[in-house]
């Protein structure tokens, strides 16, 4: 069932019959699957096929308005709720302000409230629900759904966030995953699905990475890859960051680092958000510094090109809508410091989805389960 | 043909009725499939199962000495020959003086002189050769074999290896990658079976890496992942490099570099292999450069380790030979700077197959594909 529905997510309608010679099954497993693909309406008839001869057939297409994916990404200071059809297209969508801090109870219950709104919103029922995509700021121990030792998070460490939301959605299977994580995901799903090697960087408050390799997330043993943040920059300066340690690329590179500075030369500013401000209102400083911040972030990204050859690396998060001078700081040190052979390829580029790439991935988390040959019992 | 024999790779001895059901297949069908298999050698029947009554049915067994496999590690000065049998256990294996610069006819026509006396050594044909594997000191192109851009070998670049060695070993089929990802790939399948997340660093000469994630080895979009050798240390000394760039970590805590070094300060070492000899010999500044050359390497794979979280990082190549010194240097600085959550079960170890690493993961890459649905056909 799930191969018949791999095949055709690729958006073709094809006959019984060519899915029978693609899938390699009999023609009358295939027939009888179909039956039940389309009962359960993933699949939906969509008129005759060109025949040669005979009662033309009838052709097939994956429905993905059939099913609509809750996606939630979870910040510190704020959380987007999408609701997006099979094929992770955005029906419509919300940011509202929350404090990570209030802890999950709290957060979940406002989460849930959101979503059905949202669903009752888009004309949909909460009984239409495939899944839940969840994305969280801290390392998530992905087969669990749990989030482990979250550095801002107080009352989130080991919390079963998958079993107290799927509580309050109805039962609908709920995944987690690090929200840097979904932005790789759905940065690379959506506008460079034929790259096989991206890194996705989310520059805000923190500073944090999501590592495609061979068309893949890789999570690493604990779950703890791309973690950025706290990686010394090569030639930084020496100040001292929050987790202790000096010369971490956070405590040079990310909002909050800025904005302090910012401060402290008498441009007041104290989110990521007013440092995009400072630079859209062309204030020399602001600009300077984020050229400087680029460079730093070019230093650590250096390593990583040499380490892991990527193809495409991805500037998310609210620093990326501050302008080309990220950019042009961080290109300036990895197409000076990285070996040909690895930058002649290499695209650095500001993400395409914005805002948008953590629900984007964590919609796209979903619909690859469900659709699986592990995941399509909970909706057939 | 290719699923029940990677079922027997297990060394499990199994009954046609286990085969049939553990692949789903119809028994008529491993009847027919086990017959090929038998009449190829690569599979033998081991005696009797215990039965329920009626006569007791015939187990079967892979047989990996029923082909050989060349594997050839290529260094700068040095080549490593080994014939091993299909579970890539070394049968005999030969160290060479080359000199890599001689250029790839003739390097190569060396290569296949010694494989062949290797051969009759081994008291084996060249007719059961299943195939040769090659590793590289320098970027490879997988898909064809051929070095890329690489830096110490004038006439390689883009040449036919394994074109031009399959001519000179009876058409046996040749595979060829970098030296490196073979060394990582022998490492993790001998010693490391079960680690999914493992870092091969080889300290030699040059420094590089190899990187296996999820279990296999990751080349990166142009095949140049793990170039570790020119990455800026974090807080290292601004050096100069051969590459142009300061402050690589070749630059500082290569053979090559501690090696002059040495020599500045009046202990004369020109190679590795001198460098090993002082700090055997109990050269107290020999120690105490290999400790902060450890300490380089640290700065440079806390990074890694932020980026990637392996479960395991192994120190192999010739500068791993000299003891508990370099490992000190890069443990002290490794735990120091890496998060809690990516270090708790972090190991970091020397490498258990020392100088076999290459010839060790040459055989089992040219294993793992003669035995493939792929390559099968090469070998029935």
């Amino acid at each position: 069932m799930a191969g018949i529905l791999q095949l055709l997510r690729d958006r073709q309608p094809r006959t019984r019959a060519e899915l029978a010679q693609m899938t390699g099954l009999a023609r009358s497993t295939v027939a009888a699957r179909m039956e039940v693909l389309l009962a359960s309406g993933l699949v939906s008839p969509l008129g005759e096929a060109l025949s040669t001869g005979g009662r033309p057939p009838t052709v097939f297409a994956f429905n993905p308005s059939s099913r609509i994916i809750a996606a939630v990404d979870v910040g510190a200071t704020h959380v987007r709720v999408a609701i997006t059809d099979l094929a992770s297209t955005i029906i419509v969508d919300r940011l509202e302000t929350i404090s990570i801090e209030d802890g999950p109870e709290a957060v979940l219950t406002n989460v849930a409230g959101i979503t059905q709104e949202l669903i009752a919103q888009s004309g949909r029922q909460l009984s239409e629900l495939a899944g839940v995509g969840v994305g969280l700021p801290s390392p998530v121990d992905h087969a669990t759904g749990r989030p482990m030792n979250p550095p801002i998070m107080p009352g989130w460490d080991g919390a079963d966030v998958a079993g107290f939301l799927t509580g309050l959605m109805g039962g609908a299977p709920v995944l987690v995953d690090n929200d840097v994580n979904l932005m790789a995901l759905g940065e690379h799903r959506t506008e460079f699905p034929d790259i096989d090697h991206l890194l996705f960087v989310k520059v805000a408050t923190g500073i944090g990475a999501g590592v495609i390799i061979d068309g893949a997330i890789r999570r690493g043993a604990q779950g703890a890859a791309g973690d950025l943040g706290h990686i010394a920059v090569p030639g930084g300066r020496p100040v001292i960051c929050r987790c202790g340690n000096t010369g971490c690329l956070e405590a040079l590179a990310s909002g909050r680092a800025i904005a302090a500075e910012l401060t402290a030369l008498g441009s007041p500013a104290s989110s990521s958000g007013d440092v995009v401000a400072l630079v859209r209102s062309a204030d020399v400083r602001a600009s300077q510094l984020l050229r400087e911040a680029g460079r730093d972030l070019g230093r650590v990204l250096a390593t990583c090109v040499s380490m892991l050859n990527p193809s495409v690396i991805v500037i998310g998060g609210q620093m990326a809508e501050a302008g080309e001078h990220l950019l042009a700081g961080i290109r300036e040190v990895v197409y000076g410091r990285s070996l040909p052979l690895a930058t002649q390829h290499l695209r650095i580029v500001t993400s395409r989805t914005m805002g948008h790439a953590g629900v984007l991935g964590g919609s796209t988390m979903v619909a690859d389960h469900v659709l699986s040959r592990e995941g399509l019992s909970s909706l057939i």
